[in-house]
């Protein structure tokens, strides 16, 4: 059946060339692409999304996915059984609905910016009520056992669950809280001296110095900037990083590391996967665990910075002023805040938390679109001890419901999570990975990480790969310790 | 049968579609792409190449095509009877062939680039036979009454004959040597104040001050940069130009200048035409006269540079010593060389007509592969009084042989024609025209080039479209009449 399996190979070649297509196109969208060229622009990706969805879900692949099943051992084996979830994910859903999803969210998407830039929150309702209920609906197809929640999440994080997430959330709430209110108690740190006007050249020159040292590979990818700073590829060849320059220098500084951090995943698949459904990373979840490694575990270290500062403040006199402690404080100072893109690492998460909740209640129906405000406020107050003043710096912030991604917020929590555990785990394998900071040498971390993570690929599902390479389940508990200690040290509580 | 041309557009749609992607990627490829997305890219394109091919000759469309020219009517017909052309050029070669050449033209570029480094044309010659023998296939296929070199010419532009090159060549040859030679008796201007180290951000800045000045739209383009400068698009709305920045200054200025003439005319089809094959321009040597057009008669103007060289003397400080007079003389400086793409406007057409007679005689049998070198050096003694000192400089300069794109050198002199013999058109209707462009207001220019050809994008032939604009055929009379009164006065020739 050797002949099944290279067919099937083949048509994923078609595959993987139209989803390169669509994906060097969208990049282009957001980085070089002149203003006249969008209205072509979605016309083109939405006819190479249509043929790649009908290439994907026809019977034909169904029918080489079977037969192939039987008959293929070890790495092809493995992409087999990928493919076999995404086919499943994708031809489970009717074509209709995908359709009508993705007419609504063209719309709903510009509805949302009208939206928030003008506070109007209930202008908005009646297309969210849309969006949630085409959630619902795609719940209904992939199908779940316990909460529909389930389903959508599945999407994002496979075999994840909304109970695991409730638990995960549990065991956070309380020392989470804890822990902001007794950081609010003492003076804030002052990062002052990095808001300013900043030439974009030089920090265009400093952050890829910094990515490139930290182990992206600029001969297979490049950095660009975009207005949403992302990652994205479609090679182990050639891997995209984008970042933004703004009035906050840390904001090209840690969206660079955060972004190579998802780039050094996508560029260590192993290059004989290159045109494979084994390539890149294997959950939103564990893809942000990386990203959230390298930008708050390294990058906010200050092993780190004492390499990095005096060659920051070369390129930055204005930064002069600091010294590695003051710096260290200033990069990791903790405030409660509304925007979750620009919140620290101690409250990041009960943004996500909230943001759970909602999706959860309004799901099942406990709780109107149109209620959506006043919860949203009251459990920013409750977990953050700050009210938002405006829709548009509360609910509105987001893109995702627009894009009916309902589901998708808990993953961000569980990179963090995982950032942590991974961190936990590899510095039993190097307990002095501080002093090789400290020299400015990653490439102990790029290496075990590139050993236990990155040239798995796509092959392990996540929960298999974090046993694998943690020995245990993802859990909070190394966050809770890791997060803990630094905080308590850089602010001296008891 | 009107759902009969609504199915034919739709399938034009996905075509169109998949170009674009295509376009886009080569774009990528040319500007932005890092090393190691080299062998992937070459993959993509491939496949994306491949599906075109297969969509676009399919007998599906054939029959949409056959249905649709009954009934289709104004713009439809007209949109009908391009494709047909295409239909029929695309379906004439059979695919083996196609792929043939696609996989030799691969293995043929990179045995040329070897060739042309390390000086090695009799290593080069067996490939090179190879795609000579293809292009024969190929004109067999395609079908010709006079000579062989009609098939081909007419695929780049249509209805055009190695008869009429002839003939062209026969009125050129005569008066252009003799030009060349009477200058040669001359001083030549002293240019050496354009050459040096030019900060490439302040070349980029005037270029594209430059091009945006001429009436490229930047909201509905952009310009970077490239190895070998082209320019190319995938929608009104979205044109993108390149340049290279060199020791020479202009490289960049000229380069752009001719660019943004390629630019302008795929940037003015009617927006109605954006995804249909109307959009662009109607054939390589219409594309090229609008090119050699600013480049040339607009952009080696006294009238242009009266408004625009104290702007370069204010960013370029190294080219205050230039007046008007001198920098005019500079930048129209003429000399035989050996390299095509460095001529000057004097020489160029005769270094096409040597490719052309080459081409033709190689096609017939009449000369053979291993003798073209000699029979190169000896053309550039006798038209050019200088005889390359090696094939490097000489027969193994260009790319096009190896990528078996014989029949298109001789666009580039109709190009150069046709600059002149429409320029003769417009001032018949603008006679003041230097008036408006030693103001800086090219606008008189670019609206009557609007409304007389870029607007009619692919509608009219190149023929139809020429007798048109200049109420005559093409010939060579303008373009000699132009260039001897510009360069007699500047060499003060009798």
């Amino acid at each position: 059946m050797a002949t099944q399996l290279e067919a099937l190979k083949e048509r994923l070649y078609d595959i993987d060339a139209l989803n390169s297509a669509a994906a060097i196109m969208s990049w282009d969208q957001q980085t070089y692409m002149p203003r006249g060229g969008a209205a072509a622009r979605a016309e083109h990706l939405g006819i190479l999304t249509r043929m790649l969805h009908e290439q994907f879900t026809s019977d034909e692949t169904g029918k080489l996915i079977e037969s192939s099943a039987k008959s293929a051992e070890g790495d092809d084996a493995a992409m087999v059984r990928r493919v076999k979830r995404d086919f499943d994910l994708a031809t489970k859903i009717p074509s209709d609905l995908v359709a009508e999803k993705s007419r609504l969210s063209t719309l709903a998407h510009e509805e949302w910016v009208h939206a928030r830039a003008n506070n109007d929150f209930q202008g908005f309702a009646p297309t969210l009520e849309k969006m949630f209920e085409i959630a619902r609906q795609e719940a209904t197809y992939l199908g779940y056992k316990e909460h529909m929640y389930d389903a959508l999440l599945d999407q994002y994080e496979e075999g994840a669950t909304a109970a695991d997430v409730r638990q995960m959330f549990d065991t956070l709430k309380g020392p989470l809280s804890e822990l902001v209110k007794e950081i609010a108690k003492k003076p804030a740190p002052d990062d002052s001296a990095l808001y300013g006007k900043w030439d974009e050249h030089k920090q265009s020159e400093f952050t890829e110095m910094m990515v490139k040292a930290i182990g992206f590979d600029m001969e297979r990818g490049r950095q660009d900037t975009a207005p949403h700073p992302f990652c994205t590829g479609w090679s182990v060849g050639d891997i995209r990083l984008t970042t933004r320059y703004k009035e906050y220098l840390g904001s090209a500084i840690f969206g660079s590391l955060h972004e190579a951090g998802h780039g050094m995943y996508e560029q260590g698949s192993p290059v004989e996967w290159d045109r494979s459904p084994l390539r890149g990373g294997i959950s939103l979840g564990v893809h942000e665990s990386q990203s959230r490694l390298w930008e708050n575990i390294v990058g906010r270290s200050k092993a780190f910075w004492t390499h990095f500062l005096p060659l920051l403040q070369e390129k930055f006199p204005e930064v002069r002023s600091f010294t590695i402690d003051t710096f260290y404080r200033a990069i990791n100072k903790v405030r409660p805040s509304f925007i979750r893109v620009e919140a620290d690492e101690v409250t990041y998460n009960l943004h996500i938390l909230i943001r759970f909740e909602i999706e959860c209640a309004v799901l099942t129906g406990d709780l109107k679109v149109a209620d959506i405000p006043q919860a949203w406020n009251d459990k920013y107050e409750a977990y953050l001890g700050i009210r938002p003043k405006t829709d548009s710096e509360g609910c509105l912030q987001d893109v995702h419901w627009s894009g009916a991604m309902i589901g998708y917020f808990p993953t961000y929590s569980m990179g963090n999570l995982l950032s942590y555990q991974i961190w936990h785990a590899l510095k039993r394998d190097i307990p002095d990975v501080d002093d090789h900071l400290t020299r400015g040498d990653c490439s102990p971390v790029l290496d075990w990480l590139q050993r236990k993570i990155y040239r798995m690929g796509r092959k392990a599902t996540p929960k298999e790969l974090v046993l694998q390479v943690t020995g245990k389940p993802m859990g909070a508990e190394d966050y809770l310790t890791g997060l803990t200690d630094k905080y308590r040290e850089i602010y001296g509580l008891s």
